[in-house]
């Protein structure tokens, strides 16, 4: 770390002071009553942010593991599934599958598209033997928010399970695991949640998901989802203390701010993104963006590779690039995390200076006045989570 | 956390204030070459410690996890296996290899001895299609210490593959895994690296393990050792960045005292505290101790779990009681970590009077004097790693 930086990735984010200095204080042991009560104090918290009563299971893991926890946990090799691949994150599940020995049926959706839900019921019904379904909430590498409750219905017509990805959209992007009847739902610490990455999260809202449990078991141990609940507030193996003292401390914040209002929070600053962008000239990539991130294009005589790097090596401000087939298409800001608006509109204003240094003509300013706009119409801004959590 | 502890458990142990603090830095993005220069730093520190030319693996996992790494990218279902079971740790080999699909020959040894170097070479012999062999360096339930050289000898005699959980070993134990051509070894970051838990290590060190690799291959995704070594200083998937950040601080702690010196260190706690214990009449349970930690047993009427109980709640000690069939019958006191002279005399002091408090008759100040006797002995003790550290 060369100098003060400003991490708008969408994961790992900006992490809140108080959150940060948690990660230095003296951790329970994880066989004591004090680790005991604060898994359990955690998992409080965390149920209100899953929005579900039903079981969730830790793992000492970043999100991929959780993801492939899932799979080995709910499938039989030569058993076939549904895999919506619409951009890097979907096609990480079909990855799992294969490497796991699972026929997947891949949903191929245009990157930056959003999946449609009658598209899903029609290749169900093509694959009466595919009764499980692997889809992503936010697709991170399009910065494309899915319709997970109009899914859920689609999955719970058709009998099958509903297994989501909710790395980084979870605690930014609408999700009603209970209410809607997602099956199984991914998470993670370092997107909205606000810890270092290191933590992820497996929650089990249904009967049905536990019976498939039971039936499947492929070969496990690390991941094994019963000897997890056996061990539950407790977790099998070492878990990572610090990591989930500090996620503690986050979720302390996080619900006192109230998480519709940190909601709110990530879509005036998606919206006074995107307003941004139009008055540059930008377009935004996805046709359903969401609140985790806004996906810009690049204009066509711009890398946006050169764009990441200025940013970085000029003002210190990491975003993300594209991936895959998006490489130097597009950029990537995210707006979960610890931001101020003075951050937001900060970087705007560097993206003008940056933008035109390229070569790209704008007028300085222009989107920085969208934006302030778009803030403005939404009132005072409230304090920040790290606010919250004193 | 009610009140000032002192973590003496054979893992998670104390963390010096220079690890602990750099919990709370900033931490780069894990796709930066910050992050990759902080990556090949660690990993230039911590081949000193595996004493390793080879490549070492790193996993956003606990030490289960890197184990199970080792069992899905070396092994096979339906292929056979050596395990060496003297402990609950020697038993989680024997559950990995059952949870997938291994038939592992399981070396029973006695809780609390060694392992014997030829009756290994006994059951190589009897076993030819095993040519894989798992076991630990120091047995941590039985606070135990095998001699992985003689094993390793056995092993190249036979055309064997040695594969060694040094969890809880690893900088604590003599290890010489090049010299010794020991093939894998396991570690992790939360015993004598002195780095709080959720990082763990896989060192491949021969070019024969590689070939293991390449011909074995179970199915795997998250532990895929060809993945991991391919991303090598990135790691595939969103690393624990804030716990490596950690691991650094520990590592230029540890580098700067000096390994042998903490190993010194260490083996000087262990004997003082043998000491100790035989002053008092207790018996040291390891037929050959280490010195991660030492399981002192209880006089018959003398129940350890409340002598565990008692160093907590009334002194804020945490030392390890006994697992599965030793619950009950052994304390464990470990000396690796950030423990100064002082802290373990005045764990050996009050060691006394819950002893006195739980009807052994003992004369007070006993043990100590034959603690502080060794001390005296050894000469001044060198400052400790977090000194080292600044």
């Amino acid at each position: 770390m060369k100098g003060k930086e400003l991490l708008l990735t969408p994961g790992p984010v900006q992490v809140p002071w108080s959150v940060a200095l948690a990660g230095a204080r003296p951790f329970p042991h994880h066989r004591s009553q004090d680790f005991n009560e604060l898994l359990r104090s955690i998992d409080h918290k965390l149920k209100q942010v899953f929005r579900t009563e039903g079981t969730i299971l830790y793992f000492a893991a970043s999100g991929t593991g959780a993801m492939e926890a899932c799979m080995v946990n709910l499938m039989r090799p030569g058993e076939q599934a549904i895999v919506v691949a619409g951009g890097k994150f979907g096609e990480r599940w079909d990855e799992l599958a294969q490497a796991f020995g699972i026929e997947a049926h891949v949903l191929a959706v245009p990157w930056g598209e959003a999946v449609r839900p009658e598209e899903l019921a029609e290749l169900l019904a093509q694959h009466p033997q595919a009764r499980t379904v692997f889809t992503a909430l936010f697709e991170t590498s399009t910065a494309t928010a899915y319709d997970i409750e109009a899914l859920a219905q689609v999955c719970r017509t058709a009998g099958a399970l509903l297994v989501v990805d909710a790395i980084s959209g979870l605690g930014a992007i609408p999700l009603e695991t209970d209410a809607w009847g997602v099956d199984v739902v991914v998470g993670a610490s370092h997107k909205a949640l606000q810890t270092p990455p290191g933590l992820s999260f497996v929650a089990l809202s249904s009967e049905r998901a536990w019976q498939q449990v039971e039936r499947a078991g492929m070969a496990s141990y690390y991941w094994d989802f019963r000897r997890a609940k056996e061990k539950l507030f407790f977790t099998p193996y070492t878990p990572a203390v610090s990591l989930l003292v500090q996620l503690n401390e986050s979720l302390i914040g996080l619900l006192a701010e109230g998480l519709e209002c940190i909601r709110a929070r990530y879509e005036r600053y998606a919206r006074a993104t995107r307003a941004a962008a139009q008055a540059l000239g930008l377009e935004v990539f996805s046709h359903r963006p969401g609140a985790v991130c806004t996906a810009l294009q690049m204009p066509p005589n711009v890398d946006a590779t050169q764009v990441v790097e200025l940013l970085r090596e000029r003002y210190g401000i990491w975003v993300a690039g594209g991936q895959q087939q998006l490489k130097g298409q597009i950029i990537r800001i995210a707006h979960v995390g610890d931001i101020t608006p003075q951050e937001l509109i900060g970087t705007l204003g560097v993206l003008e200076l940056v933008l035109r240094e390229l070569g790209y003509s704008c007028r300085l300013g222009a989107g920085v006045a969208q934006a302030l706009t778009v803030l403005e119409d939404a009132g005072p801004t409230p304090a920040t989570a790290s606010d919250g959590g004193k």
